[in-house]
């Protein structure tokens, strides 16, 4: 695949929509040359910033759209109000049509995720989507899901998330067979749900090539790195992911009042502020970003809202790489051979009475 | 309530036994002059440790067992060896016959619970207990359960639980009316689990008198300390609890990692110790100690396996706070209030048809 990568943005999403869109873009544009960019919104807020970047302008096109979706709506007060005519339905709408390869948006999740089914629809063989996050860990990082794309998960739900998320993490982490944990309680004998432990035995006993069954892990592990996936349904994987922000928020707050509490603290700051900013780098979750929606026939970029242009970039550049290295492909591959193995593992068996 | 309170401890339990217990019981009695200790285990090995606190000695009797339960026993197996025969059963056993006002163990929680749910059982009109974990906060502390006694919940045990949630805040936290939240997932229209919405609806409705019903949090609330009083059903709670552990110690590590950077961050490092020994401290799950199984005919405190003897003692005063303010009658009067108020609310109605 030499052409250029077709990316969609939708330019009204998040806190700032184009002043936080068009010169992420730009960012975008340096550190990968061969894209082309449409910009769905408003034109005459686009325009007087894009004309700042000329560069970016040469392979750039505004999609005008009068309706713009607030990150307050409602999803089916979004899919009513601008079905069709929002910027960010026209996004997605230019993946679903062939005119572009995948879409960002910074928009309300809820009614991006409510959008993106209705357009795209799922992925042949897999009935719910999922939401993916890029976690930091000890290790590096680990992708996590269903950060809250639906509530609840069968056995066979499960699989389908430990199938997509392994795809996913062949593409960003760049191994052949990632590692993938079930999310569980410790306690031994009640360890966890049913459809948990169902899931646990398919992923041991299927023997996949590009899976490799770790078997459960529980919340720590998240931020150890235990493994490269970690799948859960989308009810805890939502708690988890926002407990863990949370506490960051919580322990830098620690440290800012640590660090105002006497003179020799003070002093001591002055000392160590380059490793501070290193450390708030490191816990800014807008530095990690990206939340990728998977299942869907088509690829879908979640940036946070709150996202800076630096942030907003990382996202595009996660589409970029899900879309160069064929996550789509590499899914519905991946589906097959889980297939397989389950008709090989289970023949169907006459019973005759 | 003048007499002293009777103490209970399974002196086998944790990571470190009576070189941890003993010494806690110790600390615990300097400031907590009016108790009396009852130690459960081996007495040639408290007998030595015991003798070297002769203040504590005077207070306290050995009730010696030979049996002690394995941090790695599953509950099925801890029941089967150590039934009756065990430190942990005795140090039980003795709040079930009255012996002792509440005890405290370091072992096992698995164990732990189901010896505490065989022996003492759960108050009447409560079908199943919980673990409530004291969160350390941004405005101070607010209690968390269920952490991991039972998975899954319908609403009426969502209830169940935010009723003892609030007789327990009122106690230790000394207030008449305190907060309570359900915890849930943010996007608007799938929010939640159909019985943690049915919960909310019955608690906002009862008005209660020592229960201010807030409605749904989400997972970075836990940090915040929004409410006083956080809600989920034992699987989710589990996990948000070992996640915000994790992530803790995540950064506790990034912390150490930024420090040892270079020269001058280690010159910050040595002008910002006492700031970063506040931290640490603020940090350590062991400080916060004191897990409560609620629900249950007796208070039973679970110190966590690696707490040092200041944790254990920190446990053992939560226990003393339970008690004298009477935990269980507590609990006993809002469960009454609760049922009289969904009586009013919702009186039999006689259908003819």
């Amino acid at each position: 695949m030499n052409n250029a990568v077709r990316i969609a943005l939708d330019a009204m999403g998040g806190d700032s929509g184009p002043s936080v869109v068009v010169p992420a873009a730009a960012i975008a544009l340096v550190r990968r040359p061969d894209v082309s960019f449409s910009l769905y919104g408003d034109e005459k807020l686009i325009r007087p910033i894009l004309d700042a970047h000329p560069a970016l302008a040469r392979k750039t096109q505004i999609v005008h759209s009068d309706v713009s979706i607030k990150m307050t709506d409602k999803p089916s007060q979004a899919l009513r109000a601008g079905r069709r005519s929002s910027s960010m339905w026209q996004a997605i709408d230019a993946v679903k049509k062939g005119e572009a390869d995948f879409v960002v948006s910074a928009g309300n999740t809820g009614a991006l995720m409510a959008m993106a089914k209705v357009c795209l629809r799922t992925m042949p063989q897999i009935d719910r989507p999922a939401i993916a996050a890029i976690w930091p860990t000890l290790r590096g990082e680990s992708i996590v899901l269903d950060v809250g794309a639906t509530i609840g998960a069968d056995a066979q739900h499960l699989i389908d998330l430990a199938i997509m998320g392994a795809a996913m993490a062949r593409i960003i982490f760049d191994i052949e067979r990632p590692t993938v944990g079930l999310l569980n309680v410790g306690v031994e004998e009640i360890k966890g749900l049913e459809e948990v432990k169902a899931a646990g035995r398919v992923l041991r006993e299927a023997g996949l090539p590009h899976l490799d069954y770790h078997g459960f892990v529980e919340g720590d592990d998240l931020g150890k790195g235990t493994v490269d996936v970690i799948v859960t349904e989308g009810f805890t994987g939502n708690i988890a992911l926002k407990t863990a922000e949370g506490t960051a928020k919580q322990i830098g707050q620690y440290i800012r009042d640590a660090m105002n509490h006497s003179w020799s603290s003070r002093i001591g700051y002055f000392f160590a502020r380059s490793a501070f900013n290193a450390l708030r780098e490191k816990m800014d979750p807008g530095k990690v970003n990206g939340g990728v929606f998977l299942g869907l026939d088509g690829v879908v970029i979640k940036s946070h809202g709150g996202a800076d242009a630096e942030g907003f970039a990382g996202a595009i550049e996660v589409g970029y790489d899900m879309v160069r290295h064929e996550l789509l492909a590499k899914t519905r591959e991946m589906i097959a051979q889980a297939n397989e193995g389950r008709t090989q593992l289970s023949p169907p068996v006459q019973v005759n009475s």
